[in-house]
């Protein structure tokens, strides 16, 4: 059974492995010194940042970090920024579940709506997302400073 | 000559028409009791949400909006939520100006970028997103709550 | 294991099933009166389109058509214009192995590229075109008369 | 005035110089030996590829490539393979006035549609095609042989 939930001081070392994975995909395969710790504190206080985890026969196989910001046009937004699931446990519903949990929390704390950013081709993962979410046909633009 | 700088009291009529310039090219024709004053409000009082004007020849021709926000995988980052310009002054550099006064904005304030949404066929905007900015190939879903 | 081969007159009935279904994919779920009888005719022929189909334990569970069209930058294409497989066969390499027998077809007829359309939105199929082919940025624009 | 014709033995420096425009469009600076010599013979006969050109003032200035395929599923359809406008005179309606043509050549020869695949990224053409044709959403895949 998949239980989600906050993420635990024991699970920073599965954690972290599961945030490497989703680095990894995403081409970042070394990250700043500090990188985990920063992040993990962040969630660990909860200010700003926030994180679930999912775990499976008690260990952690899925991870998603979300946060709330302003919306000019509507109530605030939540922003689902990264989703992780380990490879062994993709199509048993881990990335499913984990959505669901941030969509709960986003409408506890008066967010209008919950959305995230995918690569075009990353068809794996729109076999799902286009299952619980809408693409209405926006795109990014990305301006490095 | 095109100036840009902050929104000042006076500008409060011009911009709700720009404002609603913009709201009307995305479908939304009436906006909610309060939505412009809520808005202008927030620009006004700048703690979480930000806005600069574009002017010619002393009108206002143009308007952004934009706030920063954390990150898991990097500083903040600066989102461009709302770009509008008067269809009169189109083709004359405005949004570039503003698009390029945010950028300077967001590093003044430590932001690691700015990025924005736009439609996938908004080909008139993309003319110049695609010469200022990157599509690294993402699209947005959204889930309503 | 999968055999691919030209259609023959028993395999009738086990086409059209399938061709069935790929039309009601596409959404059209009733065909004009004689549309099965006119394309299978143009099979048998073979002067201007042609198809394979793919057999599992004897029992065809795949078909592709395609046919070569001048053009003028290039030597003859062969556009694949139909690939359907069975519900039950899905990820068992059947569109694969239509795929590869049609670009060996095409080489032999001396076609410069295979190429194929498909929905923007099929992430299934997607999932195995982008192994086997590559997406070059083209979109299809059509205009009915 | 704009006067769209066929191409006459007297256009065929022009239509060269147009079609070497498109073919740099997208990338193609070298042409193989013989590759205009081909092409123009096989417009001048007709029998499989055809042409038509625009002229403005006597001058050509935009040209484009057709030609009729059989389809599985429909009617013959008409492939818009090449359209190029000089660029001195884009936004005068060259291309558009082209398009109509080959839309009224298909019409006459029993095409059920015409169609054309552009780059995702052309957006200055995309402004012309989203107000002529129907972007369903497909896309092309290449398989190079």
């Amino acid at each position: 059974m998949i239980v989600i939930g906050p993420l635990e001081p024991a699970d920073r070392p599965g954690w972290e492995r599961l945030f490497e994975g989703y680095n990894a995909f995403y081409g970042r395969e070394t990250m700043p010194d500090g990188f985990y710790d920063r992040a993990w504190a962040e969630f660990r206080s909860g200010a700003r940042m926030h994180a679930l985890g999912a775990k499976l026969g008690g260990e952690l196989v899925g991870i998603v970090h979300f946060f709330a910001h302003p919306s000019t046009t509507s109530s605030d937004l939540c922003y689902l920024q990264d989703l992780f699931t380990a490879t062994e446990v993709r199509g048993k519903g881990v990335a499913r579940q984990l959505i669901s949990a941030v969509k709960a929390w986003a409408g506890e704390h008066g967010c209008g709506r919950v959305y995230w950013h995918t690569k075009d081709d990353n068809h794996a993962a729109r076999l799902l997302y286009d299952k619980v979410a809408e693409n209405r046909g926006f795109i990014v633009y990305t301006m490095p400073i």
